[in-house]
């Protein structure tokens, strides 16, 4: 639930053309039409949701990976074994935008059918933003979550190595009146790419993000992005073995269970030519209808968040209670006004791979200012 | 994953001793013989691993409830609506502990035949830990997910008032030489009990467990009794937002989804005659080897925890990575040779209630220390 402020020097792009143009890029790196517009759907969905890290500014390591031949662009996924509701999937190093799309569909198809669904994909690639697919549950009625497992970033408690990804989980439901809720997060307190900001704004960091090479608080971004990241809750003093217990649990549950790489094996994901990164990802769909009369279940939900953003706040609060996946539907809807806010970095990364390509990139403007 | 240590003035009792007479107890107050086994299976279970809180010391409030005509000692759950693997039990507000355990063993015994089953229990009571149901899919080579609503304690980021309960989830997975991994795990930082326990000692309290009446940290245990939990994570800052979500989905897949009470709407634990609880609770139960040859999952599992405790650590590392579940079991198996191990308080509570109901507690012994 992270409010990210805009960047400085931020231009907009019109999210419709930014998507069209990334599908046109995929495409021209030897993607089928129909795999291209799941990856285009789903990095520009983040780049809307304000979660620029996780977007189309990736496309370009997308592009290496696939240009060096770390990953197969015209891979389609296949059922490897099934019972009618755990189904494990094989991605053959495919794009895993595409992979994990089909694989959250069958999910909700047969959730609908039977009450609930576990989909789980191995030999994948990196999805983007987990939400997307627990949204795509959401919004047609059904309660969805989504994880993938990454490569190693965050120390275990007690260790002073990286040994697990920031392996995020995402659960997304609808919730009527207020559309959809979705709890999107890393098990680390916080993402690798929030040290990059602070690095980038010369910051100190608060104990509890991640520690230095000597397995030390790491106070400073330099020492934390040689060191490893801290599991949710911190030091062990404040819970952060349960960040990493999580952590561990969506290993189990994606590399581990779908017999995927895991762990400390995982290939670092911005390595070119270390091979394929054979990830696992895990996708569970409840339909919550199955039990209950229609709209039932949103109700109960619509109520409890009306109880949750009325209750009294701490006197230091910027505002009332979040409730996850809010900030970003509010990110979504100034996206549609405004046109997608990409940093300048960003904007001539994706710029230059236009010209390289010769599919140049849409024009931007000088964002308006949020209001 | 916490380490207790022992109480000052401890005693010991036979395991299987207290677990007989726990179940003549719960007998005493009008429990059939086999939902009581139940209750004093699990109430035991939790002494044994050394979660005193969740154990035998919440057998006189339960008699309270019983008696104070709280809660129905002789309901059994029944199915209420159901898909193939989405099932809806109404526990008509029996007790938890034995409504939970025909729930996790109906998504056990549906997940055998089809890879995966959720099983939901409204109109349920306390449950005891929950790690005990989780582990019960993983003895039988399954993934367990175990979790369930309860009273409000914890106040959401920005409230400054208890919204949600300390709502835990537990996980468990056979784990080959290692038996079996056991996540289990409230969503706040640390439970009510570790800051009672706080209170006894005299010490004061780190930022990030529970903030005081107005919303401000808590520094002493007694403004954080007072005051609220904090989510796992902390504040704002420390990405308190994430415990808050997970207990918030926690909430999702429990009271709301089951049509259960819900958030700041379950009555106290600790009431006698404020009526039913109306607590939700909710198995997930998924079986690897569906999708995989028999023994495969828990070799990938075994290779993953042969690695993480092989890292090497921190300076302060009181000792080697930690694997959720082990030091519940260290427990567990010391407890085997010298009794389970209560306070003094505990202990006394217990007696009286033999002395009250005419059924004396097994005699104690001065236990041995800690290998």
């Amino acid at each position: 639930m992270p409010v990210y402020d805009d960047p400085t020097d931020a231009r907009a792009l019109d999210a419709a053309a930014l998507q069209q143009w990334t599908a046109a890029i995929v495409e021209e790196i030897g993607t089928p039409p129909d795999i291209a517009a799941d990856v285009a759907e789903v990095l520009v969905s983040s780049d809307r949701r304000g979660i620029a890290s996780h977007g189309t500014a990736r496309l370009p390591l997308y592009a290496s990976l696939v240009e060096g031949g770390d990953m197969d662009p015209v891979a389609r996924p296949t059922i490897q074994r099934q019972r009618p509701a755990l189904v494990l999937m094989d991605a053959h190093n495919g794009w895993g935008h595409h992979a994990c799309r089909v694989g959250v569909d069958l999910a909700i198809e047969r959730a609908r059918e039977l009450g609930s669904c576990t989909v789980v994909l191995r030999a994948s690639n990196h999805y983007g933003i987990a939400g997307w697919y627990a949204l795509r549950a959401a919004q047609q009625g059904l309660i969805g979550v989504s994880m993938t497992n990454s490569s190693p970033l965050v120390a275990p408690t007690r260790s002073r190595v990286p040994m697990l990804g920031t392996n995020p989980i995402a659960i997304a439901a609808p919730a009527g009146r207020f559309d959809a809720f979705c709890l999107d997060m890393a098990t680390s307190t916080v993402p690798r790419g929030r040290i990059e900001v602070a690095a980038r704004r010369g910051w100190s960091l608060p104990v509890g993000w991640a520690i230095d090479v000597e397995g030390n608080p790491a106070t400073t971004p330099e020492a934390a992005l040689e060191g490893s990241l801290h599991p949710l809750g911190g030091t062990e003093a404040t819970g952060g073995y349960k960040g990493y217990g999580l952590a561990l649990v969506v290993e189990l549950l994606t590399g581990i269970l779908g017999g995927a790489a895991f762990g400390p094996n995982i290939v670092s994901l911005f390595s070119v030519h270390a091979g394929p990164s054979d990830l696992g990802e895990t996708f569970m769909v409840i339909d919550p209808s199955a039990i209950d009369e229609p709209g039932a279940f949103e109700a109960r939900l619509e109520e409890l968040i009306e109880q949750l953003i009325a209750a009294p706040t701490v006197p230091d609060a910027p505002g009332p209670v979040l409730i996850p996946g809010a900030p970003e539907a509010a990110a979504e809807r100034l996206a549609a006004q405004r046109g997608v806010v990409i940093d300048r970095e960003h904007h001539e990364s994706l710029l230059d791979m236009g010209l390289r390509m010769g599919i140049p990139l849409p024009p931007y403007r000088v964002p308006a200012a949020r209001s």
